[in-house]
């Protein structure tokens, strides 16, 4: 069993979610600032790769403290648990996101050391040899009482989760600008896939300043993972 | 004076129009093919770049019998011309685009024997010292008779041609699959834009299988190019 899996993501019209430098760009409008934060106080845990706390260093909170405080009387904590995807322990020890409950995931190539000094300020959980076993994890935030799992990037993560099928759901907001830049992030980095994954497109509707879609995985997949000897 | 300038470009939800490999995936769907055919049949001339020629070895032919006759009855050639960007004439002598007439655009940095044997079979033009001007080949291209320029990409022109404020309209045809490809070729690849570029959603419409998006480029940019110093 494994926690509904969403991701969330704000890219430019070319699938970038951040320029050359990898320095936070403003992509989403306000409207798109005020649906993130109730996704995300919608959600029991949200995930990022190291890679989005190492570039942008978010806390990661709810930050309408009327939706905080919903969150309070609803019996959860203010906000959701944090869970970072860190193979190989490198987040910094003042990072942003330690100012509420974080679930640091390493792979067994994680410094021992370093993984000591980030436990006083994290749960650290190790799956996998080299990578985090993503199916491992979710399994584990399962039985930790997670439902909903809110994944917000970068591409690295949104193509693990993708490769192994455990995403459920995916909203992109396509913001009205071009960022380009043949290596710049994009909404899903990794290796490409082959053939291309179908999608399902749920729905389209203009939204603040730009464009917001809701994806599913297609059932073709399916038939087609099936096909495979 | 340079001709009208539209780009036309079918890409993954994450913005690729290719995968890693750079070899061809068929991304539009029928109706979206049948869509194309008809931008092509409205354009004087047809521009990609040489990185299009050399991954996908496009004929850039009106494929509409019907479409191709109703040109010949307006009294235009049964197909645009096909201009190439090709900085330093890298183009293979038997590419099927040379099936009708070619305008090749080169830099000064080009081989003069492969320009002279390329010359052969197609319109061979000169600009720049070692990148096309694609300022000055417009303005050819609008002496020449050309209103209407269709460009097909890859994302490279496509960055080139924004870069330099050349771009009057685009068409992004969103199909409903995610490539994924950290080296996957995106709609815009080049250096990233520092600012972003505005663009202005001007219509959004499920098409096919997959999502329309018709977009211009946003007045604000004009205000953001005139600050600078």
């Amino acid at each position: 069993m494994r926690p509904y899996v969403f991701v969330n993501i704000a890219s430019s019209l070319d699938g970038k979610i951040s320029d050359e430098t990898r320095k936070q760009v403003r992509i989403s409008c306000k409207e798109d600032l005020r649906r993130v934060d109730e996704l995300r106080a919608s959600a029991d845990a949200i995930m990022v790769g190291i890679g989005t706390i190492l570039s942008d260093n978010p806390k990661l909170n709810v930050k309408s403290e009327e939706l905080r405080k919903k969150r309070i009387l609803e019996g959860k904590e203010e906000n959701p648990i944090k869970v970072v995807v860190d193979s190989r322990c490198r987040i910094p020890e003042n990072a942003e996101v330690f100012n509420s409950k974080v679930i640091l995931a390493v792979s067994k190539l994680a410094d021992k050391e370093k993984v000591e000094r980030i436990n006083k300020k994290a749960e650290v959980v190790a799956f996998g040899e080299e990578k985090v076993d993503l199916k491992a994890l979710l399994e584990y935030l399962y039985k930790k009482g997670v439902r909903k799992l809110m994944v917000e990037g970068g591409g690295t993560l949104i193509s693990s989760l993708l490769r192994e099928d455990l995403v459920d759901e995916m909203f992109i907001y396509y913001a009205p600008i071009i960022i380009g830049g043949e290596k710049s992030p994009t909404i899903c980095d990794g290796n490409s896939f082959n053939p291309a994954l179908r999608m399902k497109i749920v729905s389209v509707e203009r939204f603040g300043e730009g464009v917001l879609l809701r994806i599913t995985r297609s059932d073709s997949n399916m038939s087609i993972q099936n096909k495979k000897p």
